[in-house]
């Protein structure tokens, strides 16, 4: 009876020659990344030679020209340029943020700070008394008291919540709407605690975006050391803070999404997407965020070539303009997708670090879902498992236009990626070698089982 | 049918109620660590107030004086010193090795060498002729060559096996007998490729020992970058090579085992053991090797008196005086163990580094381990489950005395380990404060079951 059970869930039925099989590519794979993987070069290259790549920078231009350059070397069938509108936010100089009063007595005590992508300048030095709160629900109780100040929110993450992106998600919304919250209320400006899980001061900058029913004012991210002591501050006396930024945007930039491709020798038709995104924010390197999901997508190109393997449905590896500061770029690849009238049947994306691989989360049906569970056993050599829910900015919006395309996203360990994300400590030294190329080994596995059996219904 | 199958093996069997209320008890040792853990304080400390601290140093005995110290504030029932002898191996001087010829013509190229653990000085400079070896295998058949050669053994990792401990082991016995099997054909001196999985020069130092056999010649392991460029000239032509260690022995240390105890309520006479070792190499920090044990075990008993648990068994939290060129520590505390009679029921070990933790790896009997997996159930949303074999060189002598003992491990991700193991670079920096405590949640959480119910038969 047990057996029959099992006969019934497994999708497809593979026979032990079949798995054995899939092992033996697998592991072949894994041996030419893990041994003559170029990942870890390419990132040295994309983060030191070519550096941080906001979109509508020269970086970002010479990223995508490096990309194609590199996949065409890498011997793909075709690789094209996918030309993409994206936003072209500038910082424009150096944030500043100072406390320099506390209970009427003038001090100097200047805040790492810097502004939130998308904010805008404040025109000027803004001065004003700080009303520090620790939620958005402390600020709706004392609304009354927020016109002409300062806010700051003391948005830190939770440390009891394990995985990490948990307590991303719960601070995350005083980085989006929290400016234009304070702003409902008559406040000058807004500071938060970095979203941040490191024992350090770098602050952390990231998207925002106003509400367009009120004020624009000028929005930092500050350092979690000083955040942390400007909070102790406030709740002892009135604090007093200047802030200065100088955010503004340029006309929308002329980006592209670099496309390669291998064509599928049975079912030429149906694509199989693997992306990262080649913008960063303009304060780092863009290591971990994405460069990782970047060289590991071009890596999985270099070994399937390398060691010649023949998809059977068509591997797409996208490099996406733009997802930091505006999605454009999975939008653009979206809407391309569409007007070409192309069938997706699975897209994975890498963008959450270069880190230890720990799962290959999927969105699908449970029904799915369950069919895919003994896929689990190939992943297992490698680190990995099937789990439920996965995805990510770029191939979201794949979504929309077929509803039946399967998303999947590399997880890795989520332990450091706060550290670092989107401060300047995103850097080519906090990636390890083997990590990244290990990422590259889990997602090329999934890539090869889909190839192989397509996506159960 | 199923059920009666599962209940029968589970061990003990739990009411989902005991399974709740043992998830409510984890889930609040996790957040008082998690939030208020000192581990990665008492790191800071250890790597940069005391440092390195190799058996029988100055730092040594200031590392057990501050365990001794922090355990007592921590609030142990008893903390006490175990004296332990330990070897005294100094490295002597700034060890050195140099190509200085290449096919007959005279040349200057310095290689980044460390000395072997244990090994002894040159006696001066050593120059001679190098054979450079693939392996054992290679070396056996050349033996004709080796006699007054300096031999170079190529103990590359295999980056092909996914958890690096493998590679580790099969690399490793270059290290530890390639000297003296290269003495037994007349080598004058022995060079090797660093047990090093990472993309820099550093070498990595680590015991070896000699056979009573054969000439003790000099031993060191070359950065990983030199070592690679000497095994390719050593194939194109006849390199010449110099060397010069200074390894000796003082006479035995005087050290400690630092043992802090919380009595038991109910069973104080079954003892659960946690440790790791507080000696280091002597050319780091010892932060990761191993650190990261000694503040994980420190921290779990931070933890329990913060939370007032008070267990059913006697825990005892040991800092092992010597592992590194010796294990020493853990012989000194199984003799005693045997010699006061003591019932030692579970004893778990962290020496694999602070990283984020993937398992509770338990040695038992088979019909044991099955008994332990549902509590990998338990363990599961702190990252880890229980996987079979485990344990460490500091407790592994507990089982020489009683075999009924289960030995466990804590196993963190071994990608990033070899990349600074016995290296300059294993340093506080390359420790991840949430890696860390996470490691100790893991602990703490197989700890408190083992407390609870005791160990299957």
């Amino acid at each position: 009876m047990r057996k029959l059970f099992l006969l019934m869930f497994c999708w497809p039925f593979l026979t032990q020659a079949q798995v054995n099989q899939d092992s033996i590519i697998i592991k072949k794979m894994s041996d030419e990344i893990m041994t003559n993987g170029k990942a870890y070069d390419l990132l040295r290259q994309l983060t030191k030679q070519i550096g941080g790549r906001l979109a509508g920078s020269p970086q970002q231009q010479n990223a995508a020209i490096w990309g194609q350059r590199n996949m065409a070397a890498f011997a793909a069938d075709k690789v094209y340029m996918q030309p993409c509108k994206t936003p072209n936010w500038q910082r424009g100089g150096k944030d500043f943020a100072s406390v320099v009063g506390f209970n009427g007595k003038a001090m100097n005590q200047p805040l790492a700070a810097l502004a939130l992508g998308n904010s805008l300048g404040s025109k000027g030095l803004v001065e004003a008394d700080l009303l520090a709160v620790a939620d958005f629900d402390e600020l709706e109780k004392r609304k009354a008291e927020v016109k002409g100040k300062i806010v700051y929110y003391h948005s830190m993450f939770d440390p009891t919540i394990v995985q990490t992106f948990g307590a991303y998600g719960k601070a995350g919304v005083y980085r989006g709407t929290g400016a234009s919250r304070a702003a409902k209320y008559g406040a000058v400006g807004v500071m938060l605690h970095s979203l941040s899980t490191a024992p350090d001061n770098a602050p952390h900058t990231g998207g925002m975006k106003y509400d367009e029913d009120y004020p624009k004012i000028p929005a930092v991210a500050l350092g979690p050391n000083d955040a942390k002591e400007l909070y102790a501050k406030a709740k002892k006396g009135m604090v007093r803070v200047q802030m200065q930024t100088y955010g503004y945007f340029l006309p929308d930039a002329d980006e592209n999404n670099v496309v390669a491709e291998i064509k599928g020798a049975t079912f030429p038709n149906e694509i199989i997407t693997i992306g990262g995104h080649l913008d960063s924010w303009d304060v780092n390197e863009g290591a971990h965020d994405d460069g990782a999901g970047i060289v590991q997508t071009m890596e999985i190109l270099r070994m399937m070539k390398a060691i010649n393997y023949i998809p059977k449905r068509t591997i797409r590896f996208v490099l996406f303009a733009n997802e930091e500061n505006g999605g454009r770029g999975g939008a653009k690849y979206a809407e391309l997708a569409k007007l070409n009238n192309e069938k997706h049947v699975f897209a994975l994306e890498s963008d959450a670090g270069g880190f230890t691989p720990r799962a290959i989360g999927i969105t699908c049906s449970s029904a799915q879902f369950k069919k895919l569970q003994p896929w689990s056993a190939l992943l297992k050599p490698y680190g990995t498992e099937i789990t439920a829910g996965g995805g990510g900015a770029d191939i979201g919006p794949l979504k929309t236009i077929d509803e039946n395309v399967i998303l999947a996203g590399l997880v890795p360990d989520s332990q450091r990626y706060f550290d670092l994300h989107h401060a300047k400590t995103d850097v080519f030294e906090n990636v390890n070698k083997r990590e990244l190329l290990l990422g590259a080994v889990n997602m090329a596995a999934i890539v090869y089982l889909v190839d192989q059996y397509g996506v159960p219904k």
